[in-house]
């Protein structure tokens, strides 16, 4: 048994991934028998199974503990919410018109239709703008590191170097040369209407996030369940952004799903909480069996901050594609609480009893991506090997996360086979998801199940009728132990802890 | 111990869970330091997993069988969807508007400011009307089932004696009399825009029902699993209705989620399935608990199905304020995968391989309102009880619903005390939701974990140090027990199992 995945193969394996995720219903495209609908997936039977159990696994790590409570907040919030969080003003990407015929492009659509000759040109010539001026040696550097390829890049640098590359273009609508408008704003939020007059004093937001649920209970959160700081409040939830560029599966939707936590502390005691947070959250991806060396942290330079933060850092998987954020965790400071004491007219301190102080608490945010983690673990559990001459496909999942836990196999259509199996299943059934698999040889069976990524097979064989034991069969190493088929249940609720 | 609710005390209870929700935390208006959002609300801690248990508990019931799959499909979809559905025309609820100031209304707005003396007397027009008119004779009998309360009663009726009373009225906005444009239908789905060009090619819908994600992932799903006829297909996701009249707190909000099972079967068998998936669903409220004298199948008789059903029943729930829908079972024959295939041009028949032939299957729905299963869970878990003559407020929630299982309560602050208490939680905490309290007096300890529904709590006293052993004491019975304090895992596991 050895791994033939190469380097070169690389940019194959995301193809090889999708292509296995569709067949074996871990996701489909959303709406795919209407051509589907960019930027949206569906998770299949085996896909939701995985998710629900990174979910799970992440909501019993994050909440079952004294400190932090559990929270589900509507997807429609106010909208004053994202006046006062600054996505109103700030969550948006740049579009030009033509000025002739009045068709809108986003930039960087246009920007895919310059040479790749041009963009190097010009990449080479912002690489020495850039060594020329001293105090911004950084940027490109930073652009390199921050992104996953060279299409992000260019759509990074583009703003600077945009307008000389875009007048070399006509109009892809009327064909007009050089008659672009400068580029504009356009907000990321999907914006909808309440009640059924379509005026702006109606118009709220699909969340492009799910913090800011959390930030509007955090006085609701603390009083009910009477927490003293530091506590934190979690949730999972969808969130929506009206990407420009949807691209490379999971990783950047228009669609997605968000597991966040805020942790309330004292100001003084923001830096420790951090980094806390930072270490226990890597050690969540290994402990469910990511690889170590294929996670690091990317931590964000000072001059690189977003404008609420003191200090952050990504939580980076090295996917097919590069380097790319799977969880974020910053320090928040004030700001947000602040700003919706500011926009509600609401005091949103807390009074430390211990310190007779009233105060607005540091935040310290630790927030995953479920889609990207589930991208993550599906890729990262993903092998190919070479077993007797012959090629499996086996998904490595941990056990707690894979879709199906135990597949049963009767081995041969003997009288009492299919009972015995069938009476296995049914005692294990409203304990875990199990399947049942009659058809077929016993080596495809088994090859089924590597790719399903279900770690344990149970056959059921002649044998099992002189001594009622069954096989159990390891999906990784292969090896098979014979057990009793009353220890069946408690040794798999064993596995499974 | 005895129940002290009458009768008359009805309608206070919902005021009183609706408090009691936000004070302990199950339930919190949306963006409330903003005022709120209508017909949105949060789950707070005790609501996310009271939510939570809620869901895992059907998904489990309806998912760990060998004929179900599950599903998570996008919450955005194709709009060619919605137009296939019939949404797009048919969902719709009827708007006027002032001819003198342009304003919109809502009709049923209007039809609440028509003085109630003036709607009764129009509600007796019309029973007259429909006695005189023998073949009209149970419509207004059928309305009153259907609907919980004279205001909806009054909705229903409105499209028909509307005009009249209508006319009566002067704007709301301008004072003009009489100025109204005659009812124009106006769509329920909230509508959004994908990319950043605000045109009509572009909008797509949140999407009002869940069903639809299972109705064209069918093929889909049916290949990546290997399926036969009949089998379902189930989910739980949000929906969104952008709603004319929201009320009675989760009854009817904008925002809301679903527990939905499609059950695909050949069109000969389904008078069958639907009778056995109706049977199967009502016994899975009352497994949990909930009180059967309180849950009833509403019939739909056949002239009033809607347009995709050939036979349909709701499971009801009789609130405080009266009988409401709490799920549905359809046989929605094969109106829906019949209307995708003609909208998507893909054929969406199965190849049934005993009886050798293609057709489109039938589909038997069960779906079920996440958010409705909550609140009757929860407005039947509620008790008012007389104690030594006190009165104690207690959330009778089935264990595995119960959002926290276990209350750990050290009695005395003695020392070593507190330690035993934490290793007991430590040694729950990985495998339970639970709660540790050491304050207050004991009796008001017990009193907090009444109301939040903790079926068990666990007192660490001085004995604890002689023999091990603590107390666990019943939520209901109120009785307690004596336990080693290393059996309590197995025994709590036993319990919820």
């Amino acid at each position: 048994m050895r791994c033939t995945i190469g380097k070169n193969e690389r940019n194959d394996i995301i193809e090889k991934i999708v292509s296995l995720a569709k067949r074996r219903g871990f996701v489909f495209q959303s709406s795919e028998i209407y051509g589907g609908l960019n930027g949206c997936w569906d998770y299949g039977p085996l896909g939701v199974e995985l998710l629900n159990n990174i979910k799970s696994e992440w909501w019993k790590a994050m909440t079952y503990r004294e400190d932090v409570e559990g929270l589900d907040a509507a997807i429609l919030m106010h909208p004053k919410v994202w006046e006062a969080s600054g996505h109103v003003e700030n969550f948006t990407d740049p579009m030009i018109d033509c000025k002739q015929c009045k068709a809108r492009f986003r930039v960087d659509t246009l920007g895919e239709m310059i040479p790749e000759k041009k963009k190097n040109k010009a990449l080479e010539t912002l690489k020495e703008t850039i060594k020329e001026n001293a105090d911004k040696q950084t940027t490109l550097e930073e652009i390199y590191k921050n992104h996953v390829d060279l299409e992000e890049i260019f759509e990074s640098v583009l703003e600077k170097i945009g307008e000389d590359l875009l007048s070399s273009l006509n109009c892809p609508n009327c064909g007009t040369p050089n008659s672009f408008t400068p580029p504009r704003s356009f907000n990321l939020m999907f914006k909808t209407f309440l009640g059924p007059v379509e005026k702006l004093e109606n118009a709220i937001y699909l969340r492009p996030e799910t913090a800011q649920g959390i930030f509007v209970n955090f006085l609701n959160v603390q009083s009910a369940s009477r927490q003293k700081l530091p506590f934190g409040i979690a949730q999972i939830g969808k969130a929506f952004r009206n990407e420009i560029n949807t691209k490379n599966f999971l990783f950047r939707t228009r669609e997605f799903e968000q597991m966040e936590m805020q942790y309330f502390v004292k100001p003084s005691e923001d830096k420790k909480n951090y980094d806390a947070w930072k270490a226990t959250r890597i050690e969540w991806f290994k402990k469910l069996g990511m690889t170590p060396d294929k996670l690091r942290y990317h931590d964000h330079p000072a001059d690189k901050l977003a404008h609420y933060a003191k200090e952050a850092t990504d939580i980076e998987y090295e996917f097919p594609f590069g380097w790319g954020e799977i969880e974020g965790i910053h320090n928040r400071t004030d700001f947000d609480l602040s700003r919706h004491e500011q926009f509600s007219g609401k005091s949103q301190k807390y009074f430390d009893e211990e310190a007779k102080e009233k105060y607005i608490p540091f935040i310290i945010e630790t927030s995953a991506g479920a889609s990207r983690s589930f991208m993550a673990f599906l890729v990262d559990s993903y092998n190919e090997e070479e077993v007797n001459g012959e090629q499996r496909v086996v998904l490595k999942f941990h056990p707690k996360l894979a879709p199906i836990k135990v597949a049963i196999l009767p081995l041969v259509n003997k009288d009492g086979m299919p009972e015995v199996a069938k009476e296995i299943e049914a005692d294990l059934r409203p304990f875990m998801k199990v399947f049942y698999d009659n058809k077929g040889a016993v080596g495809r069976r088994y090859r089924r199940q590597d790719e399903a990524g279900t770690p344990f097979c149970v056959t059921v064989d002649t044998q099992t009728f002189e001594d009622n034991t069954v096989t159990v069969r390891d999906r990784d190493s292969m090896e098979q132990i014979r057990l009793d088929k009353k220890e069946l249940l408690n040794y798999f609720l064993e596995k499974l802890r």
